[in-house]
């Protein structure tokens, strides 16, 4: 099982609710914008474009649970694991951790399509950008 | 097993993102106002001061299945149901549809909470609070 | 100068921040979806086909000037008025208030835009549009 | 006049509106960000206890100039100056541009104020920390 990939983020003041912690569904936001940058670190983008159609991963399921509050201008780590890559679709698993200890732990979800104007159509996820999820073996 | 409560809103401009469709993580807060509201209509709120302390819902876990996009302007139905009832937490099951199709389905989980400035207890949901969860038995 | 076109929107718990407040920016998006409605009850979109191509009005520029805390399940009025109908501009006052008493006032600008792929160019706003927006005269 | 505070920022895909840009609003959660880092930069926060009392800067206006539009994955600089300190406010200016050209200029006005549980009262900033927003004298 390949080392995930990691980053890191600052808790924004606009991402806080009047509870004075990080509002939860901000962490959604924060689980793509990891994803995103671990598509980035591999190439790839979740919009691209594919032998001259457009690519893109919309999401199908996404999940979180809560295990601690995080507040804000906390630095909170991220890792982002490949928790199972099928012919079609790609689920990630994220972890998010402050000072070592976990605080939420999620999974999302998304499905290679085709995207038209007002019509998107699943499709195998092509080799080449498989290849590119599946990172360098060693 | 009663009616859930049902409530519908339209979706805003800025819910959207580059793909024209709503924004999966806004479902995590279209969730979270139809369960305000649901608390409304029982005279309850997700913060509320009872017998002299503060007691909040904050979330322990949140998920939703992402069926069919959903467009600006849009106007969803949205159907929140109690779907567990525990000594500490509350989970509720939230039906979003458009013109009686399903589009997405979620699930919040809360756990009952005195809170403090920086600290946050766990306790048993009280009787009164309990009582207006459960809403009219018939 | 005609009657404003008037709504009302009840505060989200995800709109709130640390502060305990409405977080300043969301008074933008309510801006826009007062604007939103504005033009929906004129028969207007912000995004919208004429003559088979993509017309919408993208902000040139935006301001707020906010007068008192708006809190969580607050009920805000929001005043819409035609401030500047220009050639391929047009600028609305947006007034806020609670309870009759103002708690904010802000001002948005649009462009008329006809709105290709990764291009935007502005044109004279439409004669048929332009009615729309001016509203019925007596 | 000192050389502004420079930062950066990469734009998240939940930035973005169906127009395919970022939406306008986030502009100001992009704003309050730069100034919250400037402020880190000087030692400073946005919410701090100052002599055992908790003073914060909300804001009283904010207004933004949109340039140019702005996408996804773009990397926007940020530079922050302090354009008037007041008594008892301070108002930012700040810059955006895209590969050396200008993308959105914004102002937003703060007024320093003690914080109470449902009450804010508004004082002159003091000494020690109107001397770190002006910055080291040369």
């Amino acid at each position: 099982m390949p080392e995930p990939f990691r980053t890191r983020r600052r808790v924004e003041f606009a991402d806080t609710d009047m509870a004075g912690i990080v509002h939860f569904a901000n962490f959604f936001r924060y689980m793509e914008a990891a994803e995103v940058e671990f598509l980035r670190s591999r190439g790839l983008s979740v919009v691209q474009v594919w032998e001259g159609e457009r690519i893109s991963f919309p999401r199908v399921a996404a999940s979180c649970d809560f295990i601690k509050p995080v507040r804000f201008e906390d630095v909170v780590d991220i890792a982002v694991s490949v928790a199972r890559l099928g012919t079609k679709s790609v689920t990630y698993a994220i972890e998010f951790s402050k000072d070592g200890e976990p605080v939420a732990r999620g999974q999302v979800s998304s499905v290679c399509c085709r995207m038209f104007d007002r019509h998107i159509e699943s499709i195998p996820i092509p080799d080449s950008i498989r290849k590119r999820i599946e990172g360098p073996t060693t």
